[in-house]
C-alpha cells in the first residue's frame, strides 16, 4: 500500500522548502500561515478520506504500473468505471470541504501526458513515455501531491508566445545541457501550488514551429531552485487573520492560487517530458482541458451541495421553509446542480482507450459539462443569495456577536424561528458569504468560469466536436436534398 | 429469431381492424391515410433499422427470457449498458425520422411492469408477474409494437379519480367477473395509439384506497371490441393532403396522438396486471415515468441533430454561414442539444437493479433530464428560427414554386447563394418550419414539454429524490454548527 | 375629419386591382378569399377604433399639416406623448385582434422619411421632403394604409446589391426617364401589402456609391401596373378553408406576408423620394428599423396580454388555476410582457425632434426594446404551452367535436371543470395553438424574431449607441486611472 | 437657495453623536473611520453635483413648498418629468461612485408618507400629514439626509408582528405619553443610516388591528438618545484599513448598512406620522416600496455602466478586445443594463398624481422594473467575470506589486498589451472584482436582489397590478367565448 497518512502529508509538506510570497513578506512556514493552512486541510482530506473505509472505493486504486493499492489521485483512468469514480469522489470532496480541493490538476495532468507521450513517442521516435512512467512510478509510491502547471501569464492575447514584447510571457527553454534543460517563464493562477510535492508543467496553447521553445513538459520538485511563488489575493482572505470561526464562513478548508515563477530552472533530463514538440502542444492542452473539464462535474457539484444545504437552513432558520416559491429555488438549484453532474457522468460513461491503454472522457461531453459549469454555479449562486436574505451582507461582526454588551443585542435582534441559536443563524449567512462572496467565491465562482479553460475555449471544442456536418447531411436527407 | 421485417410490421397492421376517427369520419384504411401515413413509417423505421448491420446493435438485443436476438423495443434492461443503447437508439431513431417515433412507450411500460409487478406480488402476494411474462414472451415473440397507455382525461384537476363528476374521466373497473375485468374510460394523448399491435394501460397517479377501481393495468389487442380512437389534430396536418413533398416539411415520417376510448372493454384475467392495488400504482408510475423521461434525453435529442443541421444549411444557402454570430448560435444549440443527452446517457449509467433483475434508470437524474428537455428544445428551435430567417414564414407555397409562370419568378427571388437550387433553400425552410411549428412540433415542443409528465410532475421528484436533508448536514459540518 | 369608416376602407380596397398569387393561382377577390380576410379585418379594426369613443383619443390625432382629426396610423408624432400614444394604441390593437395588424409599416415608414428627407435636401440641396409633404397630404385626407416596404430579397448575404449575380435581387432603377423612374426587384416578407392603399418603398441597408441604383424611395398606388403579389403561406393557413370556427383559433383576425415583385414599375418624378442618394440610405434605414423597433413594444405585448389571458383561462378550465406554480408561470408571463411594453414607453419617453420637427424614439432603448422582443415572446408562448397541458396538440377536430355520435365521447372526455362547456375548453386550446404554433404565430414568433431587423441587427445597434468610451471613462475616474 | 455645500454636510455629520458599533468596538469618530469614510463620500457627491453646472438641473428641482431651490433628495415629485429626472439623476451618481449612495430611501419615504399621510388624514381624520409637511419644510431648508428605515427584523417569517416570541422583533409603541411615544425594536439592513441627519422610520407590512402598535412612521434626529447602531460587515472590508488604493477597487466611495436599535427611544408628537392606523400601513410600503423599485432603474443602471467601461477596460489591456465573443458579451452587458433603464425610464414616465398632488410611479412597472433588477445585475456581473479573466482573482496583492523585488516580477508577469502599465490592468482587475465580489457587491448584487423587496414581494404585486381578469376577458373575446 502507498498511502501517506494524513498526518505524514502534513509532515512531508513542512519539510519542502518553498519560496513564497504573500501579501509583500516572504511567509516561512507556509502550512501554518493562517490564510494558507485551510487550503492544506483540503488536500490534507483527499488523504484522510483514502483511509476512511466508507470512501475507500471511491478514493483509492489499484496501480496498473504496479498492483498496489494507490490514491485516485495518482492514477491512470483504466476504463470508465474509473472515470465515472473520479467524478463521485471529486463530488464527496467538494461536499466535505465546500471548496476546490486542489489535487484535480495533478491526476488531470498525468493522464494527459500518459497518453500524449505515449503517441508522441510512436510518431516522432522520442522517448518521453518511459520516463513519464517512471516519474508516475515514484508519485504513486510516495502519494505525491502534483500541481499540474499549464497557464502562461500570455501578455497581449493577440500575438503568439514567440512574438510576445518580453519572451518569458510564456515559459521557455532558454538553454538546452547536456544534462538537462533550463527553463525561464512563469505559470498563473495556479490552483493547489503550495501545497504540492512536485509540480509537472505543460503548454498552454496548441502552437507552431516558431514557438518550439515552448512546446514544453517537465516535473521538478515544488521547492526546486529556481521556482518561487507569490500568492495571490482572495476575496475576505484576511478574515482568516481576525482569529475568529464565524466570519470566515468556513473555518477548516479552502483553496488558493499563486503565480509560479521560473527563474532558471534546471530539469534533468528524466524529467523532461516534450521539449520542442510542438506538433504535440495542442493535443496536451485538448487532453488534459478535457480531463479538467470533466472534474468539474464532480467538484463544483459537490459544493453546490453544500450551498443548497446551507440555502435551506436558512429558510428554516428564519421561517420562510414552507413557502411554495423558497422550495421551488431549492428545487431549481438541485436541477441545475444534477444537471451539471449528468454531464460529468455521462462524459465519464463514455470515455474509450487512447493507444497508452489509458482512458479519455468523451471530448465533446466533457466540453459540454464545463461549458455549463461558466453558467450554472452562478445561477445556483443568486439563488442562494435570494433565499439567505439580506441580512448575509448586513450582519454584524463575529466580534460584535461575541461582544459581552452589543453581543445580547445582536442575538436579540437576530433571532429567527424561536429555538433556533442566533449563531446557527449566522453562521449559516456567512458559509452562505463565503461561497458567494468570499474566499470560496473564487472556487465557485471564478473558476468555474476559468479554471480548464474560460468559456469560449469550450464553445471552440463543441464546434470541432459536434460534427455539424454530419448533421447537415442528416437535415438533407430528412427534407428530401439530393446534391 | 424474433424479428418482423418492415413489410411484416406493415402487413400485420393492415390486419387490424382499429375504430379510428378522424376530422369527423370514421378512417377504413389508416395505413393508407395520408395524414396517418408517416406515422406508420416512423414506427417502421424501428422495425427497418433493427436488420441494418450498422444499426443492429443498437436496435435489436438478446431476450432474458428465451435468449432470441429480439427488438430492443420489446427489451427488458439486463444492465446499464442495456439503458445506454437505448438511448442510443433512440437518438439514432430522432436522426433518422426527425419525428417521433412513437415506439417508445411500449418498451417503457414493458420495464415497469415488469418490476412492479415482481414487488407487489412479493408485497401482497398477488400473481401479476408471471402473467405478465407470458404476455412479454408473445410480444417478443411477435415483435409487436405496444403502446403504453398512461394519461387519463384527468376531468377537474382538483379532484381524486373517484371525486370526478363524471367516474370515467379515469379509467376504471365497472365490472369484475370470472373469466375478466370491463373497464370504462379514457386514455388521452395516446402516441403512437393507431400504429400498434396491442396497448398496455396503467394508471396515470398515485391513488388512495378511495380510487382502488382506478388501480388498473392490463393488456389488450388494439382493435379489441370496446376501443375505439379519436385522432387528434396536429398543426398543419392538411399539407399532407395536398400532394406535395416539400410544404409537409417532412414527407416521409411523423408522429400522432389519439383519445383512446374504452366503452365496456372487456379483458381476461390472463391479461390483467394490476386490480385494485391502489399502493402500487403511484409506484408504476413513477417507474414508468422514470424510464420515458429517460427516453427524451435521446429522441429529442436525434430530432434536435436534424434541426441544427437544418439551421446550418440555412445559412449555407443564404450565405451568413461564416458571420460570427451565427456560428456561435450554431455551438449554443449544440451545447444544449449535447447536454440533454448527458442526461440521458447519465441517468442510464448510473442504473441500478430492481428486485426483478431488470435495470431501472437514476430516478433523479431521469428526472433532472426531463426537465431540461422541457427547456432546451424550446430554445433551440428559436436559434433555428434566428438563423432560418423570415422566410421560413413568408415564402410562397409549393404550388407557387412549382407554377410554370409564378414559380420562375419565386426561384428568382427567392434565391440564395449563386449554385444552390431554390428549391433546396425551400425544402430547408420547410423543414425548419415543421419541426419549430408544423407536425413535428407537437413532437419537438409540446411532447418535450408534457410526454412523461408535464414540468411540475419531475420537479415534484426532484425535490423528493434530491435529498435536501442530507445537504443541509453538509452546510451543518462546514459551518460548524452542532445540533 | 379625414376618417374612413371602417366600411369605406373596406369598400376602397375592393375597387383596387391587385395581382395576387396565392398557391399557385391568382386570387380575384381578395377580400373575401378565406384565408386573407382575416388580415382585412385586423386593419379593418385601425378603421373601427378611431370611431371608438372609448378609444378614439389613442387611433386618431390633429395633423400638423391641416389641422384635420386623422388616424394615428397617419400622423407625424410631434412630441414624445404622440410617441407614447402610439405604443398604446398598438398594445391596445394588439389585445383586440391578437394578431399583427399591419397598418405599422406605413406609419414607421412616413415617420422616417420625412426626417431624412429633409435632412437630405438640406445637406444635398435635393427637393424630396415638399413631394413627400404632397404625398403624406393625401395619405392623411384619404386615410390610407400603406405598406412601407424596406426588406428586399438580398440573395447572398455576403454580397453588396451591385455585387449580387441577378442585379433583381435588391430592388433598383433600371432607367430613369423624364417623367419617372423605372424600377425593377422585390420586396419581400411584406406585411400588410395586400391590405394598402399605397405602398411606400424604401431601402433595406446601408450602401455605398457602387449600389447607388439601390438608394430608392419612392411611393407608388398598390395596384399599379407592374406590381405583384406571391402570397406567403402560414402554419395552419388552410384550416380557414374547413369552415368552422374554433379549430382556427381566432376566426376574426390575422395577419399576412406577401412576396411584392417589381417588374419594370414605372414611378413618377413627384412620387419619388430618394433616387441614388446612398450616403442616406443607411439613415433612412436606421430611422425605419428604429420606429419599428419601438413598435413591437405595442402590438406584441398586447397579443402577448390575450394569450397570457388563454393560459389563465387555461387553467380556470382544467382546475389547475389555484396551483402555486401555475400562479407563478402567470407572474413571469406577464413580467416579462410587462418589460417588453417598459421598454416601448422608454424609448417613447425619452424620444427628441429630428431637424423636420418631426419626434424620433430614443435609437438605442428602441433596439434594447425589439432585442427582447426577439426572446420574451418566446418564454411567454413556452409557458403558455406548459399551462394548456398536452390537449393543446392532441385535441380532435372541430368536426369531431360536432359530430353527432363522436361529438358526444369527445365532450364527455374533454369536459374539464364542471360546468364549463368542453366548447370553451377547446376553443381556448385552439387560441393558444393559434398563437403559439398556427397562424398567429407566425406574428408572434418569428416576425418578434425578424420583424423591424433580424436580433443581430440590434446588436450592431446597441454597440453603436451604448457609447462604451464614456463607460471606460467612467471605470478609469473610479480605479484611479490616470492616462 | 437650500444647499449644503459638500464641506457643510460633512462638517454637520461630525457634529451628531452617534453611537455607532463596529466590530467590538464603538467608533468614536465615525466620519473619519476608514471603513466608513467611502460612504460619506458617496453620500457627499449628491451634494457636490447639485453644485456642478452640468448636473444641477438633476440634482435640484424647486421646492413646491417655498419655491426654494433645492436638493432633489428632498423634493416631492410634481409631475412626471420629475420623476424621469430622479432616474436619471440616480444613474448619474452611480456611474460617479460605482457604489450605492444611500440618500434615496429618504427621498423615496418622503414621497411615500406625504401621499398616504395625505389621504389616511381624510379617510381617517387624523392630523398627520401637516405635521410631516412641517418636518419636509424643515429637511428642505436644511438639506439633510435622511434615513428612510422600513425593515424590521421579523424574526419568525411565518408569524406576524404581535405573534414573534420577543415583541421587539418589529418596531412598535411601547408607551404613549402627553407629549409624545416611546418606541422599541430595530431596523435591519439600514443603508446609509450612519451618515444621516435624521431618520423616517416606516412600518414593514400590510398589518391587521392586532399588529396595531407596529403601525408606526416617525421621524427622530439620527443621534437621539435611544437610538445605536451596529455596522454590518462587508465583503473585504477590511482592505480599507490597509491603507492602499489598489485592492479596494474603489478606494473612494462606497455603501453601507447597519442595524439601528430603538432602545426606549422618545419621539414627540409632532415628529409622529403614523400611530396605530393599522390601516394604512400596507399602503406606505406599497408606495414606498413601489418608488424604491423605481430607484433600482437608476442606481444600478450607473454602476453598470462603470462595470460594462471596466469590462470593457480589462479586454483592452489583455488585447482580446476585438474577438468577436467578447464584443458580443459587451453587447450583452449593455443590452440588459439599458432594459432596467428602460423600466425605470417607463414607470416614471406612466407616473400619475396622487390625492395629495405628489407623484406616483406606475406601480406594475415599478415593480417589473425591480424583479428584472434582482436578475440582470448577476448575467452582467458573470459576464464581466468572464472577460475579466481569472486573474481578478489570482492577482498578488498591491503590497506585492509595490514591493521593491517582487514588486518586478509582478509586474514582468501581469503585462498585458504592451505600453499598458501592469498597474492599470491591476487596478482594473480590482475594480471589477470590488462590484462583483467584494464591498460593492453587496450593492450591486445583494442588494439589487433584496433592496426595496425581496423578488418575491414584485411577484406578488405584479400578480396583483397585472390585471389578469381583463386579459381573460380579451382572451374569450378572441375565442369565441361567451359566457
Amino acid at each position: 500500500m502507498a498511502l501517506k497518512t494524513p498526518e505524514q502529508y502534513e509532515e512531508s509538506l513542512r519539510r519542502l522548502k518553498l519560496k513564497v510570497y504573500l501579501m509583500g513578506e516572504q511567509v516561512k512556514n507556509p502550512v501554518d500561515h493562517p490564510i494558507i493552512r485551510p487550503s492544506f486541510n483540503s488536500v490534507k482530506m483527499t488523504y484522510a478520506l483514502a483511509y476512511d473505509p466508507q470512501h475507500e472505493d471511491l478514493l483509492t486504486a489499484t496501480s496498473h504500473l504496479t498492483g498496489q493499492k494507490i490514491n485516485r489521485f495518482c492514477h491512470l483512468h483504466q476504463n470508465s468505471t474509473d472515470l465515472i469514480k473520479k467524478v463521485k469522489m471529486q463530488r464527496l470532496l467538494g461536499q466535505k470541504t465546500a471548496a476546490c480541493f486542489q489535487r484535480c490538476v495533478g491526476m488531470d495532468a498525468i493522464n494527459a501526458v500518459d497518453s500524449v507521450t505515449f503517441e508522441m513517442d510512436k510518431k516522432l521516435g522520442t522517448q518521453y513515455h518511459d520516463k513519464f512512467l517512471q516519474f508516475l512510478r515514484k508519485m504513486q509510491s510516495e502519494d505525491w501531491t502534483v500541481d499540474g502547471a499549464m497557464t502562461d501569464p500570455k501578455g497581449d492575447r493577440n500575438l503568439p508566445p514567440s512574438k510576445q514584447a518580453d519572451p518569458d510571457l510564456y515559459a521557455h527553454v532558454v538553454e538546452k545541457r547536456k544534462d538537462g534543460i533550463v527553463v525561464c517563464g512563469a505559470k498563473a493562477h495556479q490552483t493547489g501550488a503550495i501545497n504540492s510535492h512536485w509540480i509537472l508543467v505543460m503548454p498552454t496553447i496548441s502552437m507552431t514551429k516558431e514557438d518550439s521553445d515552448y512546446a514544453l513538459s517537465f516535473a521538478a520538485p515544488a521547492d526546486a531552485d529556481g521556482i518561487s511563488y507569490i500568492y495571490g489575493r482572495q476575496s475576505c482572505d484576511t478574515r482568516k487573520l481576525e482569529g475568529g470561526d464565524i466570519d470566515v464562513g468556513n473555518h477548516q478548508f479552502g483553496g488558493h492560487e499563486a503565480l509560479m515563477v521560473f527563474d532558471h530552472l534546471f530539469v534533468p533530463w528524466e524529467n523532461v517530458f516534450m521539449c520542442g514538440e510542438y506538433e504535440f502542444s495542442g493535443l496536451l492542452v485538448e487532453r488534459f482541458a478535457g480531463y479538467h473539464r470533466q472534474s468539474y462535474g464532480g467538484c463544483k457539484v459537490g459544493v453546490g451541495d453544500v450551498l443548497i444545504g446551507a440555502a435551506a437552513l436558512a429558510a428554516d432558520y428564519n421561517g420562510a421553509a414552507k413557502a411554495s416559491h423558497v422550495k421551488d429555488k431549492l428545487i431549481e438549484m438541485m436541477h441545475l446542480n444534477e444537471t451539471l453532474y449528468a454531464c460529468g457522468i455521462a462524459c465519464s460513461a463514455e470515455g474509450y482507450p487512447t493507444a497508452s491503454g489509458t482512458y479519455l472522457i468523451n471530448l465533446l461531453l466533457a466540453n459540454v459539462c464545463k461549458q455549463n459549469v461558466t453558467r450554472f454555479p452562478y445561477e445556483i449562486a443568486r439563488l442562494a443569495e435570494d433565499i439567505a436574505g439580506g441580512l448575509m451582507v448586513t450582519m454584524p461582526s463575529e466580534k460584535d456577536l461575541r461582544h459581552p454588551e452589543i453581543g445580547k443585542v445582536v442575538k436579540k435582534y437576530l433571532q429567527g424561528v424561536a429555538g433556533v441559536p442566533t449563531e446557527h443563524r449566522c453562521r449559516i449567512m456567512r458559509l452562505i458569504e463565503n461561497i458567494t462572496l468570499g474566499t470560496a467565491a473564487v472556487g465557485y465562482r471564478t473558476e468555474s468560469m476559468h479554471g480548464a479553460g474560460s468559456p469560449q475555449a469550450q464553445r471552440i471544442m463543441i464546434a470541432r466536436q459536434g460534427n455539424l456536418e454530419q448533421k447537415k447531411k442528416l437535415a438533407k436527407e430528412i427534407a428530401g436534398i439530393k446534391d
